[in-house]
């Protein structure tokens, strides 16, 4: 690989705080300036779900996210796709035990896995998406070889190609296009947990409500929040709240958490974007999340006529509150505005914990990351003038904590984040938002 | 049932056809005034599919779309809920042979019968939906029953109940919820007949391929349009593209064509909506399509702090088109400017046709209903003043045909009619527009 000269730089955004109440605003620290020699081929953004990380369990999500980040910048080092880029990472995070997507995937109320994902390639517009599928062990890669397909155009006799399989249908679909089959099984165990605290939860609810009945008491409860999955549940009792609450949530002892997603820009500054889901804990069979669907899951849109930068989101969260509010393509919108920083803070506000769709939700869960890339001149301090892509990148939720990792192709290493609501705030009704700039020069002529 | 004094009008809007090219726009004819004495218990209007309806088969078309009416109608005169209505006028359309939904559905690859569908409450903003489902007879009562028992609240140990579900999975949660399954095997001769063009246009494919390659002659063929689905095919020979084309479309001798729904506003002014489809002919299993998806197959929503209007629709087409462009949502945030018909034709041109997402697309094929309502005050030369529901409604496609009917609860019957495109007019490029404007008084206090 020829590496040539090239520069990197993370810079500091603006606090937006004081145009905002009962929000965090998180600026992230800024980073030493890199001049390494490298190609410009690009910058990846991942993450491992928007819920709860816990902190014994912090440096497994770290990792995982950091090669998530090497893989992509890997693929786009090898001259790769941006699809290709964004599919590397979202395998490294499906393979992940510590994540809840492709093999640690939870699992459904039979004891199945059943997963969702989705890709969008900005340059092309098109998307290729599977629901609720078994059997494979990368559902990410099966979403984008739909997306491949259906690039190829119609099929015999005018048909149009499918961009989105359910189930069994898209297990066939798979091995049909040389998707290799897994043996199915793993994961008992954690089932076996869930469905244990499922039952154990079943019945303390019926206690509750034969409790409630008996004292015909005003619900006065204070907010508790679930150790799973951030979201704030009312307790009918202040005092003792947060112990009955505790077993209402499916703490899921493998640590798995939500939906993982990356976003990649190349060098030629198009961009991918892609999500990859277990779903909800003990969900119904055939129940299909955010992560299968379009505008939902993930966005990805180049620079056009109406569009002045490239723009890339995935989602994680909840997903019946990202699908209602169609979050991620609403992000996406948003970022054409100049202020990424202030356009993203006021969309998970306004678009998200605010929505009209989600006005009878007591919590408003979920997480985004997103990147917005423009060409532009290079610093007025440097001498000469050269095509520089600017590379914005965010990440924001309103979910107790968020794990993320990023890397540019001249790093050495990805860093990584877990970003955390402050102290107090309330999962659900308040976000959190950092993020960062990176330059991406061309290489000298 | 107690009859009141009311009013029912239907005026005609004006044309913008001079602000557009290469669009017919025409414009319905206006209808009597009706002053029976009834309560206001609201308007429906629903569709048996944009794409092509023969001469022939006109009356069955229209017929299936007069008794929706009037089920719809029925139920709004009992008392029901918008989404009720909604449902019942789908549960007709979805019955009919005529139609690709419910029974009549087209079949897949492997000459099951696999449906989407999915409903909207514009009061609620709670949606349901169904994908890839087998062996129910009427898809939109699962649809309708998830979206009910979303409302209901958090399941056991605090899951989300699900909005979505696709596949065996559904069926089986439609099963447990009291629906009852269907004898499966139906439509077989359909599929046999299907199956065996589908082997045919293989055949010719791949002679014409052969005869390409011989030729090795520049692509000028003239533009024909596919006898089914109105999709406009290049041929390579224009002289005999006429004939080749034909054998690469999949006409269904049964006529059923493609997603039903309806639009509903109800006396309070609530709104709903909802869709249904078999899906395209010969799909591979596990291919969902718009009638299912957020935002894609149907939207309603009530007015609200930002939406002046209550705003109804259901989609019809090319499923992979209607999803890319997300049209239902699209055509709703649309119609909250003040011109209706201007709104709706901009939209079908600029974000349908002319969309980015569809860019590489050689003909954009779908169509939408639509209904909006508004409160206002009632015409001047009436010298009482009575809160008066003023409902536009409209129907636009880009298809050859659209069959539609519409019904207020003042009508002794329902009106139904067949939108064709003009003589010459290229589907897949062309719009064609109507609807009219239907005030609803309340009873006489």
């Amino acid at each position: 690989m020829i590496m040539e000269k090239g520069i990197s730089s993370v810079e500091v955004l603006p606090s937006k705080s004081s145009q905002v109440t009962a929000v965090k605003v998180v600026v992230k620290e800024p980073e030493t300036k890199q001049t390494q020699r490298g190609k410009r081929v690009g910058f990846v953004l991942v993450h491992a779900g928007a819920g709860y990380h816990s902190e014994s369990k912090a440096k497994e999500y770290k990792h995982v996210c950091k090669r998530a980040c090497q893989k992509a910048i890997e693929k786009l080092q090898a001259g790769a796709l941006a699809t290709d880029a964004v599919t590397a990472a979202l395998i490294e995070l499906e393979d992940s035990p510590f994540t809840n997507a492709g093999m640690g995937s939870n699992l459904n109320l039979l004891g199945e896995i059943e997963c969702d994902a989705s890709i969008m390639d900005g340059k092309s517009l098109n998307f290729g998406a599977v629901g609720a599928l078994s059997g494979i062990k990368n559902p990410v890669s099966v979403a984008n070889r739909l997306l491949c397909e259906g690039q190829k155009g119609k099929l015999s006799a005018g048909r149009i190609p499918p961009c989105f399989l359910v189930g069994e249908g898209a297990f066939r679909w798979a091995v049909d296009h040389g998707i290799p089959a897994c043996p199915p099984g793993f994961s008992l165990a954690a089932f076996k947990r869930n469905k244990r605290k499922l039952e154990l939860a079943e019945k303390v609810e019926t206690d509750l409500i034969q409790l409630k009945k008996r004292r015909q008491s005003s619900e006065k409860g204070s907010r508790v929040m679930c150790r799973t999955c951030g979201r704030p549940s009312k307790a009918s009792d202040g005092s003792r709240g947060g112990d009955q609450i505790e077993l209402y949530s499916l703490e899921n002892d493998s640590g798995t958490l939500d939906t993982v997603g990356a976003v990649v820009v190349d060098q030629e500054g198009n961009v991918a974007a892609a999500v990859s889901s277990g779903g909800l804990a003990l969900k119904h069979p055939g129940r299909v999340g955010q992560a299968a669907l379009y505008g939902c899951g993930c966005w990805a849109e180049n620079t056009g006529a109406h569009t002045p930068y490239s723009t890339a989101v995935s989602t994680s969260g909840c997903g019946e509150h990202l699908v209602r509010t169609i979050l991620a393509r609403e992000c996406s919108c948003a970022l054409q505005t100049e202020d990424a920083h202030q356009a993203l803070l006021e969309t998970m506000q306004n678009k998200f914990i605010g929505s009209p769709f989600l006005a009878n939700e007591d919590g408003v869960l979920g997480g985004v990351i997103v990147l917005r890339s423009c060409r532009c001149s290079a610093e007025p301090e440097l001498s000469q003038e050269k095509p520089t892509l600017l590379v914005e990148f965010l990440w924001s939720h309103t979910t107790e904590s968020m794990c993320v990792g990023y890397m540019s192709a001249q790093d050495g290493k990805a860093k990584t984040h877990i970003s955390r609501l402050p102290p107090g705030a309330v999962a659900g009704q308040s976000v959190a938002i950092e993020g960062g700039v990176c330059r991406l020069e061309s290489p000298e002529s």
